[in-house]
């Protein structure tokens, strides 16, 4: 536990002996999280197709704001104002704000790293102007107006929001960068880390809803060599927790392997965070490598397409994790979802049959339903995630769901 | 109670002293319902918005589906194997279909009859080709194809949907049509309704879900003379209950007209519904004449433009039932929708300024949370209505609510 960040706690609880899983809690002056957690991404203060109320119903423990979205609508201010964003939103529980960082560098880019992180989204993407020592010059997408984000203004606009997490700003480089601007983009993350966690101390750590703790970006690109230095930073820094981020490859595969490298080498006293990743695949190679927390849009961008998540490698999905409910061979299917599920839709007894019908008439409910399963079914995957490792069984657990571990 | 409705009743429980208004119950195979009482529309299987089992969290009662739809997708049968409509939609409690010849007829047309009932959708209006004593043919609105409806077939549909409360076919008129017109298609409603009484008893009152009871329609268009003999037809066939339908006039004070005459005309040991109408005004105006039951899609509807039902008569409404909650002057509003109300967003405390939010950025949940409030608001007001009834202050209580009755 640091000075800097008395109300924030992370205890390792269990460990799995045959990878470096570990369970653990994240105590915040919103509540605890136990880990390894999926966070559910609240974009610009919502669920998608949920309300707060039943995500938390349904056992969601936390959720994430985009500083990018929310700086632009309602503006941070709004958000203090409201008692913050756990308030704001009826939340209530634990939160975390990203920098920004992503969404400007990186999709300002227009690089591949939205693509395998899965972030693709209808928001379009904004356009960066420059990148300067002190800060990024980009155009919002709600306006076209030109905006700034430095590291100091990323965690004042946080500080505002008032998550119990914070990020600071990294530059996120594209996955078609050379190495030579990957090298230069590193050198300028850790200044403006620096600069992040003297502004974190100059507003004492505080943000509108209380104590913040600040977490570092440990990038690389994919360069090992790059990857290994950014982590020795992040460990000799007062952060409260790291988070693996900047591009992860151009494949699932590659992400992986950055991951199983750059994992192990950041300090095991502080929760490791990986952003924009969640595919339940990922989350099983990610806890086998040390993750603690993970956020993605998947389970809640699927389900507006009708997809609903399942265990992968039966033969229904073909492969995939969801079933696509759209898809006429459901028209007739009595069946819910999953057997044995307990989300609001399944426990209901709500047939594949009836989704289907609802999805194909573009009936809402259909895609609330469906998010639900999907918040649920991420839910209940951590908690047997949590499990596995408490019963020193990752590996086999892992395989039953049909992933592979290395 | 007739004997061919062994399975439902209807009971007055309390009179009001001053108006015609009542309470009652009305007991199916799927449970009580509590007169008057509001009835939410699940045209195609769902409400707008919300789940089933939210609605009813919330103390919602019974819901409607549309013959027209359903039909149409995914056909009745469907509805059939999966237990009938109260279990495949997972509602579990009372439900009511209609014949479908409100879509069919009425908006088939063209009429304006669509625009006072508050029934304009999304829903492209199907074209009526043609009308026969047989019954009716249009063009699907989802395929174009070509599909027929009768007394027989819209009774048939109806028992494989699998309501507690079905409803006769009726030649519906459009408010432009001639008294001649009106005429002729009032007397072809009253073969058709002893065809359905002839076609209810062969199937022996039986739905996909157990029995049904059936109710006819007293149409009749602007005129008294035609609305009175409607009643008296009506009042002589073996209904259980019956609803006031047809052409309710171009105005809501016309409506209103309608309501307060025929109305009174009819048996008043059956309940009695009002077909498409349910706007706060409407529920206290026709209530005062003994209506029993509304169902209208006004509360679900408005939701999804952002309106928030409130009641009205306050400045703040400028007179309508509810706000805009899309407005600029919301931005900034940090009160709940309604003080006092117990619906999830007002209850979570969450703010006019966060739905403002949520709804200019498109967010789903914005339209969650509002359809919610409508619903609970819906709920509350029926509430009230039945213990204004009960404590003999209609006309007091409907004053208080910014309603003269007349």
């Amino acid at each position: 536990m640091s000075a800097r960040y008395p109300a924030h706690r992370f205890t390792v609880t269990a460990r799995d002996p045959a990878t470096r899983a570990r369970t653990g809690v994240i105590e915040t002056p919103h509540g605890r999280i136990e880990t390894p957690a999926f966070i559910l991404c609240a974009t610009r203060g919502a669920l998608k197709a949920a309300t707060m109320q039943e995500a938390r119903a349904i056992g969601a423990s936390i959720v994430l704001g985009n500083t990018y979205h929310l700086m632009l609508a309602p503006g941070p201010e709004r958000i203090a104002r409201a008692g913050g964003f756990a308030r704001w939103t009826g939340w209530g529980g634990p939160t975390l704000t990203d920098s920004g960082g992503f969404q400007i560098f990186s999709m300002g880019h227009g690089g591949v790293a939205a693509e395998i992180k899965g972030n693709r989204s209808s928001t379009p993407a904004p356009t960066l102007v420059r990148i300067e020592e002190a800060g990024a010059t980009f155009r919002s997408y709600l306006d076209g107006s030109i905006r700034e984000l430095s590291p100091e203004t990323s965690l004042a606009f946080q500080a505002a929001i008032g998550a119990d997490l914070v990020v600071v700003l990294d530059e996120c480089t594209p996955f078609h960068a050379d190495r030579d601007y990957v090298e230069r983009a590193l050198a300028r993350t850790f200044r403006w880390s620096r600069r992040s966690l003297a502004a974190f101390d100059a507003a004492e750590g505080r943000g509108s809803a209380g104590p913040q703790a600040l977490i570092g970006i440990a990038g690389g690109h994919v360069h090992e060599d790059l990857r290994r230095v950014a982590a020795e930073f992040v460990n000799g820094e007062d952060f409260f927790g790291h988070a693996i981020g900047d591009s992860l490859g151009g494949t699932r595969a590659e992400m992986h392997a950055i991951v199983a490298f750059q994992a192990p080498l950041l300090r095991p006293d502080r929760p490791i965070h990986l952003l924009g990743i969640g595919q339940i695949a990922d989350i099983w190679h990610g806890v086998a490598q040390g993750i603690d927390s993970f956020d993605c849009v998947h389970p809640t961008r699927i389900a507006r397409h009708g997809g609903a998540l399942v265990r992968p490698g039966t033969e229904e999905t073909g492969g995939r994790d969801h079933l696509n409910l759209r898809n006429a061979r459901f028209r007739d299917d009595q069946r819910p979802i999953e057997e044995g599920c307990d989300c609001p839709a399944c426990a209901s007894g709500l047939s594949r049959a009836y989704l289907h019908h609802l999805l194909r008439v573009d009936e809402l409910a259909g895609l609330l339903l469906v998010t639900r399963h999907n918040i649920r079914f991420m839910v209940r995957l951590m908690a047997e995630v949590r499990a596995a490792i408490a019963a020193g069984r990752v590996r086999e657990t892992a395989a039953a769901w049909g992933v592979t571990l290395g």
